[in-house]
């Protein structure tokens, strides 16, 4: 039986059985912050988890208009982090796309040939600009690899298939200059869904892959379908819930794409013949069952996959540096990654 | 920053900060059941989440008349299951312990000096005798290994540390005969901790390690400590929740023991030098939080460590093989056995 193969299940669309089994009813309850994590990570977990209460913009102005301040205060973040840690951080252009050079000040020999490639999160409509960089600063500093953040264009004025279309843009341009299999791409949530979408995109152009990738917990489904979205809906104090801002941002990049199309939700695409992957999430992440029914179909695809799940994490939390089971869990990725990538 | 190792904290007992930090609030749900898995895990799911009503047995004879129907019922599920999957069950003794031989019909050659030690679940309490053996068949089928499961003390009449003390007399036995790096030891629930604690038992005797692990969702902490016992109460229609039965078989087990001794709670042990090791669990487990602490400290450890964790599942599901996702995550646990035993 050890040759057996279970993977027919995985290939079908399940009937919509479940709307006529019952739900299972909840009661209202009290979650205490868990006492088997950090003191940093206590006081993160103890976090209010308020739903955003902001009406969704209706127009592009209004769009704008509400993604400023985020994207400001992310911008500084990355601007400490930067300094912090480190990391050098300019502007340039790559493959006629807007990109940053983040580059950590000691470069190990071994690493010398080796390339990161970013792309940001931000539910495909935040992080512009500088404040795409973060992750890729913490990356860089855990790897001590040199990273190049991809800044895509995003809606209202470029929705999908912009995003997908500059990050292989990007890949097909430092490929010409780099070995792809000492080259990794990577990114957290929309950041975590686009590594996965652009991946699948360079199957279809039959490009070379890069040696490794890391989706951190990515939204690899644009629907409300994952069994977390709902059970930890109001636990996870990051995302909260997916009524509201996720369903708003997911609209507004697909456009008049179906959700489901695997560029846009990945779970639904073809993995076979992905390099080595490795996930992150967090008990608490909405978005643990994406992460997770990524990592299935990737081992049942043949794929060496690595699922971290972090204790008592909301969504993203791995990317705060001030929590020592976040930056424990950078150094695993950063060690996957060493593991797999050609020197 | 690469060589930076970022475990000192693991070692920390943390400071019980969280009593005075504020818990979570989260309203009264209903929780649909999920629409992306398969009819058969989809009316698993639907199954109510009952609380045991049951009050604790006081008494020797009042613990054994509760524990006769769920072991009668297991057993037949044993026997059922045997005939199904072609696997041989046989009573016998090793190291003065009882066991029973688990054999597939079929053993192909590479599995010929490779063999599997099953300890099985059931709070440390259950499931004694031939309904020990279920997991064993399941494991016997998807690897094609021979099994030996080890029928171990239990209380009332053999509280802690017999179980540990059979299980490790029967690995002392075992290794007389046969490679130690060609065999695995695993086991589901008490017998995924168990899994853990007779490999430190193992540890501190000196004596070789198996060639692997499989602790499926390990009751590695058997006080109510993982954020999951408190997060997925009520959603895991296995467990449900850790007050009632759960805290009366840590007590019971335990006797007068500390329950964080490490040799009944492995998640406070010295987890290094521990070979590679497989665990498995699902999103809805009450011991997903215990799980992926286990698998947090492994990787910590520098232990070659693969985590599963099945969408919607509640706790060992996947020892349900009428559910094709868990017979897919049996193969991938055959898969991993099958990568690190010796031939």
């Amino acid at each position: 039986m050890l040759q057996m193969k279970s993977c027919a299940f995985a290939l079908l669309a399940f009937p919509l059985a479940a709307q006529t089994l019952a739900p299972r009813s909840v009661p209202a309850r009290q979650i205490p912050v868990p006492t088997d994590v950090s003191p940093a990570l206590q006081k993160v977990i103890a976090r209010p988890a308020e739903p955003g209460s902001a009406p969704t913009p209706k127009t592009t102005e209004e769009w704008k208009k509400s993604l400023a301040g985020p994207n400001a205060e992310e911008a500084k973040n990355a601007e400490r982090l930067a300094r912090e840690l480190h990391v050098a951080v300019k502007p340039g252009t790559i493959g006629g796309v807007a990109v940053f050079y983040v580059t950590p000040e000691v470069v190990p020999p071994q690493n010398k040939g080796r390339l990161l490639m970013h792309v940001h999160g931000g539910g495909y409509v935040a992080f512009a600009g500088m404040a795409a960089t973060s992750e890729a600063i913490l990356l860089a500093s855990h790897t001590g690899i040199a990273v190049v953040s991809v800044d895509y264009r995003m809606p209202p004025d470029a929705p999908f298939p912009a995003a997908v279309d500059d990050a292989a843009a990007v890949w097909k341009s430092l490929i010409q200059t780099h070995n792809p299999r000492g080259m990794a791409l990577f990114g957290t949530s929309a950041g975590g869904g686009l590594t996965l979408a652009t991946t699948l995109k360079l199957k279809e152009l039959k490009l070379p892959l890069p040696g490794a990738l890391m989706a951190g917990t990515p939204w690899a489904d644009l629907t409300q379908t994952g069994d977390t979205e709902f059970t930890n809906q109001y636990l996870d104090n990051t995302l909260v819930q997916y009524q509201g801002g996720l369903a708003a941002d997911a609209r507004l990049y697909a456009g008049s794409h179906n959700l489901k199309e695997p560029l846009l939700s990945p779970v639904y695409g073809d993995l076979s013949g992905f390099p080595p992957t490795i996930l992150v999430t967090g008990t608490r992440d909405l978005f643990l069952s994406d992460t997770v029914r990524v990592h299935q179909k990737l081992l049942q695809a043949g794929v060496d996959a690595q699922l971290i799940v972090l204790e008592g994490q909301s969504h993203a939390q791995y990317l705060d540096n001030s929590i020592p089971e976040s930056r424990a869990a950078l150094d695993e990725v950063a060690q996957f990654l060493d593991r797999h990538l050609d020197r």
